[in-house]
């Protein structure tokens, strides 16, 4: 029989941030619609600025700015068309006092023009002339020449996790290969004798197994690979040589799958005995994910996720997820969050950090509610149910009904 | 030249909402694992209970729950042991009155045991006895056959986007393969003389295709396949023949990058002339975006997204991503937000929405503020720089500082 020596949530996350850079991953070099969701593995410097030239950003006309000073409805300004600019074409013109050239949103300005009339406050008038009926200041209308990204920026760094618009400014830079991280290779291995394969029946006192699943799909969400090492019963040889497999070919290795003390006594005494570092800590006192345990194998790191299902979801999203993600971990109240009222008081222990499962819900006032879903940490159907969770803080013996609460969504 | 007649978000929405049920895609049998982030396509009803059987959710002793009452530190009840129960199996025993069986997290309950005494709340005696120290109530520390899913529940309805803890609990009822839709499939192609490839160094009046990329990313981040049809020069068979082919592969084709007067032209009277319904509508009364059009085609749907990458990018979010996800609108207020202190006074013309970028902060009083990022909307940078959107609706001439905002967070 083992009791737990509990570390809070912040001294285990201490722990896990100080020993994560330890872990080692290849950078590859791929193509840019590739590299959605991964890390940059380098700084990207601007090498040319965007645009490479000054551009309209309206449809209409090219002037000088200072010719079109005092135009109005009542006094308008006439001017010379000379010409327009093709698109994608230089602007080979040169534009002098008094003239104007076509030109359309995204077109290049003539050498000599500041300024674009927007089509709507010009009028044409015969024998190539047109009325301005509005003035323009200088550079208005007008996208100088990089403006949006300048020559010698960095425009993003090394570790950024690439969205939508970070492929757009790669692009616009001419970055169609792009040097990232590889994705973490977490490995996922269930432990227990009561559980069995998701293809086979259940006999009496068995359960399928349900972590592997829910885990793979928290692996995926954070944007690393998992791969699946199935169910190891109770045998430390066995589970010993499964973990040496799943190590060889991961970074990170999650085990979980078993409840019972067996399976923890288990795993703790692998875990103590194995590498230098061996065990980092072990239970964290939180409700629901106490039993998690952390273990440093040379530069892989290995968790002890508990056997409840909802337990080894809260417990990957405390520790797991920011690593995966960041690297790093967020100060839980700094991260964005839903507001909602609470609808219903939460009891809590002093001393212990409660996640509890909220479903989200409109108020009568129109205003989000956070509706709470008790139920045993064993129930993976209240997850299904959740739309997030909701942190009642270690100093904090719970909350009152109506109080304000933060709903971190679930992936 | 074209004139707009702009329609609101609102009936632009319910006019696409009204369409999208026409669009067709089949459904696949994968495995559980592949399913992640896939739609359902049927409901899922259990075909048996979970779990199975009643199972201890703590370490300890299945008891009677009436032999415990009264039972206390200085009046304990004692039991005797008539065994254990091992994980994994049927407990084979019938427990009688006065008897205990010791039973790990997750094990089966033998016949005749309600409850289970925790560890903590016993002491061993000699002689196979243990002592009782607290009572327990009948179903304490149990959860009882069924508890989790009972059979013939509905536990997943088709049309849900499976998440870890869908895949948890499609694995508890042993759905080891799984239909799902098949994710949507998009052609994204670009337009406009002045647009080059991304391997390309621009000439003079040209630039590279950003809105391609930006494109390819949010539509995988809405869980559907993306393909690039390239770049397209503003001539109508060229563009035609493209679009044909686009259309052949996809339901959905996003045409996208020229801002020009001429490519906007070219686009309309593309769309305006093909199919029996033909355009939707051309012109929406929002900032930036207001040039977005889309348009049926027998069974597909076609977005003519604006040329500059915000606007894109906004009206991507807006018509196109709450389709691919979930097809259908949810209400603007009703969908979860983060929410800000908005830093600076933000003005805006009643009758558009307008969409502004801005930047997560913290304020001196820890809380978050949303610093707007103004800047054209051909500047992409500016959204690399942004965390989110916030919105000023229709009927708003804009919002004072300090007021409470919603920011809406980029996937």
């Amino acid at each position: 029989m083992e009791f737990f020596q509990v570390v809070t949530v912040a001294q285990a996350r201490k722990v896990l941030a100080s020993h994560w850079p330890r872990l080692k991953r290849k950078s590859v070099v791929c193509e840019l619609t590739q590299a959605l969701g991964l890390e940059l593995a380098e700084d990207i410097v601007a090498q040319e600025n965007v645009p490479g030239f000054t551009r309209s950003t309206v449809d209409g006309f090219a002037v000088r700015s200072c010719d079109t000073f005092g135009a109005s409805e009542g006094t308008p300004v006439p001017l010379r068309m000379i010409g327009e600019v093709p698109m994608g074409s230089r602007a080979e013109m040169v534009l002098n006092r008094g003239e104007a050239v076509a030109v359309s949103t995204g077109g290049m300005l003539p050498l000599g023009a500041d300024a674009v009339v927007m089509l709507e406050h010009t009028e044409t008038l015969p024998g190539g002339w047109l009325n301005v009926l509005k003035p323009v200041a200088p550079k208005e209308n007008v996208m100088a020449e990089g403006e949006d990204v300048k020559k010698g920026e960095t425009v993003l760094k090394a570790g950024c996790r690439l969205r939508p618009q970070d492929l757009g400014v790669l692009a616009a830079l001419g970055h169609w290969k792009v040097k990232v991280w590889e994705p973490w290779r977490v490995g996922i291995l269930a432990t227990g004798n009561e559980i069995v394969p998701v293809e086979a029946q259940p006999g009496p006192g068995q359960v399928r197994d349900i972590n592997s699943y829910t885990l793979w799909g928290l692996v995926k969400s954070c944007g690393a690979e998992a791969k699946l090492y199935g169910i190891v019963p109770d045998d430390l040889s066995y589970l010993s040589e499964r973990l040496a497999q799943a190590l060889e070919e991961s970074q990170v290795v999650l085990l979980s799958g078993g409840s019972s003390v067996g399976t923890r006594d288990l795993t703790l005494r692998l875990l103590s005995h194995w590498g230098e570092e061996g065990l980092l800590f072990h239970g964290v006192s939180i409700r629901p994910g106490k039993p998690t345990l952390a273990a440093l194998i040379q530069d892989r790191m290995v968790f002890g996720l508990p056997g409840h299902p909802v337990s080894a979801m809260v417990s990957f999203y405390l520790f797991v997820s920011p690593l995966l993600k960041y690297g790093r971990y967020q100060d839980p109240e700094e991260e964005p969050a839903v507001e909602a009222t609470l609808a219903r008081r939460l009891s809590s222990d002093a001393g212990r950090e409660d996640y509890v499962r909220v479903r989200l819900a409109r108020g009568e006032d129109g205003g989000l509610v956070a509706v709470p879903l008790p139920g045993k940490s064993g129930l993976i159907s209240t997850m299904v149910q959740a739309d997030g969770f909701i942190r009642i803080p270690l100093e904090k013996a719970g909350l009152e009904a109506g109080s304000r609460v933060k709903v971190r969504l679930f992936i």
